[in-house]
């Protein structure tokens, strides 16, 4: 058989089979793996396995059960997330959309597929540091200077990642979480300068995207209300940027996807960046 | 704030920002979706809700608990799923590979995510039916034929789509998983075919994508075999199609990214197909 | 090491000693028995297998994830579990009580383990019958037939038991389930004589101790009401009478203890029946 | 209506009836509550909440999902939760019993009711001290001394439980199980002891039964090796002892009604001691 010479008229294909380069920006899903107290942790186990029942034919079946929470790993939140005063975003009422045990309005299933522009700001890379400290709050002003030093700025409709270094705790759950130290992330300030360039979503590589202060836990959730309730931008948590920003890539083609949930407040989620392959 | 002129020097950015259409292929995830009897099914529980806890400023939060399968709705299959007379695909010893719960070879987390060409071959329309009546075997000649009839046809490193209609019984699960009356699917030879053209993975809107005879269940598996074991081939199940066929779409950039769920043997997932909106 | 002779001074401790029979009224608990459409099915997945991680000295464990729900295979139903416009019993408001996502007032561990005296009424020898046609409304009358005809009659503090001979179908879910067929179970009326003779449980062996017409579903559930809300009476239901009846046993003490779930609902059970061994 | 004059030809039924008293041995199960690292922790979560869905005469239900280990909780082990080199108890092939995905032979199914004669042995009390110190390793003259204190022994078919004080630390996770400090538990000598008194199962109020040394988590768990594997005796974990032992009760009547999980290693189980109120 010979391949097929492929002269795409479309000009995503023709871009895609020039040659891309994905960027995987998600952590791995692993029992043990860090984990807010706040969520059940990730589980899965094998039910069948090879040998458990062998077919006439000589083959055999693996698969497992999974539980895990909505917002566990790298993931996205819904609006169906966060409420301020009962309501959610768009003057929803909360209790009535909630009734029946999944949301009837705002939960994860309703998420767009995203296709759409992605930048990174490096806050850690900024401040020079591999990693920002622990309960160290971004400001609007440090989201401002990591876009002029990338030359980029988020757009409407685009989504914006914060580099903070803290993925390099993944590994080490207690410090990754930070209970007792805190952990970096952004200001209400930061929040609302990502809202005023109308972001569709903004995400980050740690486990609150907010400034958590040292022992307070998730005392309030400030971020949270003006993203996801105020302004209808949705959070993505535990992201793994390490190698955006080791290869310094600042923009990008973003594609995210949530599993449709239905009523569901987050889904699992592995995020890509994508970048042609030779663009200059 | 103006919108900044964005001129990306990126083509595969650039041709998203020209605009694309986005189609989502995958089923929603909910309790009572269809299910094979082989699976555990899909639960969500909300273990929080709004007012069960409110913070000191007036914030709530609600989250769930997910129970689900690795092979439960739109989902991929990994290499690891299936076995052959104690071997998985590469020789590899299926019992060495499982020993410790959890696959170390060709669990779900090792499939890249897919950012390539796929095509779709509409068999239902090119047998002149809205869906494929139940237990037909859909051959090479029919792949073939669809291939020639929509103008396109699978290369290598792309996703082969095939359309029988079925997920039109979506809504009623006894009649979509067809246990009395069978399924739609490939034939072996149809099978071979598809690892002929050298695709990384294939899909179908049924629960199997092989050819399920009526009243048989899953009693073997051949193309399982054939493409999981013998050629490295992916198998996506439970997709939903209907809009491609609808609109006629062939030809696309196919986006599918699986969960990283360590060692595990399938993923739920939200493929997408992507088309530039003007382009000719 | 030689047998030191007992003589225990406590009296039960001393029938124990002279011989006991143990009937054992649950079903067993396995992934695809019969379970009500409104509650997650039982599943078990050996998380670790033995050889998965083998100690230094030779040494492996086995162990399991176990997914289920309150109500599946013999469970008791706590006072938290049916409401009747915004109320359970004691006039507790179930909104109140449910906040927080567990039961502050009714959860299951709030049942005190039964150590009791209990009778078994069977309804299906009364009738002259195996088991008692589909959808058969139990009346008062039958139950004071059956004890009558069993010379016993359930005392305040006692605990109830009605033999409907249903679990014969036990392994034919669609049967026992009864949706298209309806269930035998106890009317309004034979609620209310339990309730007269102040049991603290009543139990069966079908699926909803209530009468179930057929293809009706849950629709109503009159007697749940009357025993859970009005008096305060808990159920006990998927029970297996099938040895205590065929034996004749109909008065015995009754031994249940619910797992202490923290405001939960209700409790898989094993409940038995105990009598000794020879007393006449 | 009056209440009926019982007279129970059964001498058990009699003793019941003339007054017992019931010691619930379990610790209540709830999110957050210790569990081993080794095991899926304890979830509940509500599916379903009054008002979700009320019926159309005013009624409603709640009920939930749980997820748990087989190993959580106060839980009794069995016969095929221990292997060694390759064997369970009866020298039955652990391979040949797991294959399939639940245990075929010594599940905890298997596991007849207990309704026999319990003994508690106050290590504690012996020591004049309310709970051992951690990692302190219990000794067959300990046992020995235990029993002379108290004028009991354990005999053959009977429990035997084993009072720590440990359960004391129960609300604070970390310390109860004692990954840092170690906790105190059986040494192999005390282990067969137990077994040269032929009980058929022995407990203890800590996680693991056996003598945790500081730092070195259950690398090795011979006291499990003895009792399961070699003798066939079952082991009962994170008991609640602390009435039992405040109010000196050494002798009683113990039940303990394991769920019937097919296949499964362990359950978590509700133990009851029993003891007639005024015996003397």
């Amino acid at each position: 058989m010979s391949t097929p010479v492929v002269t795409p008229r479309d000009p995503l294909l023709g871009a895609v089979l020039a040659g891309v380069e994905v960027f995987d920006l998600a952590q791995p899903l692993v029992d043990g793996m860090p984990c807010s107290p706040n969520h059940p942790g990730f589980k899965m186990s094998l039910t069948r396995r090879h040998g458990d029942m062998v077919r006439a034919d000589g083959g055999s079946a693996a698969s497992e059960i999974i539980v895990t929470g909505g917002h566990v790993g790298t993931h996205i939140d819904a609006l169906a997330h966060v409420s301020h005063e009962g309501k959610l975003f768009g003057d929803v009422d909360c209790a009535e959309a909630q009734t029946g045990g999944r949301f009837r309005s705002h939960g994860v299933e309703t998420i767009s597929p995203m296709v759409c522009r992605g930048v990174l700001l490096d806050i850690a890379a900024q401040h020079g540091v591999p990693a920002l400290p622990a309960g160290y709050g971004i400001t609007a002003q440090d989201l401002e200077d990591a876009a002029d030093r990338a030359g980029v700025r988020p757009t409407p409709g685009s989504v914006c990642l914060i580099h903070t270094g803290w993925s390099r705790w993944w590994d080490d759950p207690a410090a990754y979480l930070g209970v007792q130290t805190g952990v970096p992330g952004l200001t209400p300030d930061a929040a609302r300068w990502l809202a005023q360039h109308r972001v569709i979503a903004a995400g980050a590589d740690t486990t609150a995207f907010e400034q958590i202060h040292p022992g307070q836990g998730h005392a309030t959730l400030p971020v949270h209300r003006i993203l996801l309730v105020e302004h209808g931008i949705h959070i993505i948590e535990h992201m793994r940027l390490t190698e955006l920003a080791e290869r310094g890539v600042a923009e990008f083609t973003f594609v995210l996807s949530p599993l449709k949930i239905v009523g569901g407040t987050g889904s699992p989620v592995r995020p890509l960046a994508i970048v042609s392959r030779c663009h200059d």
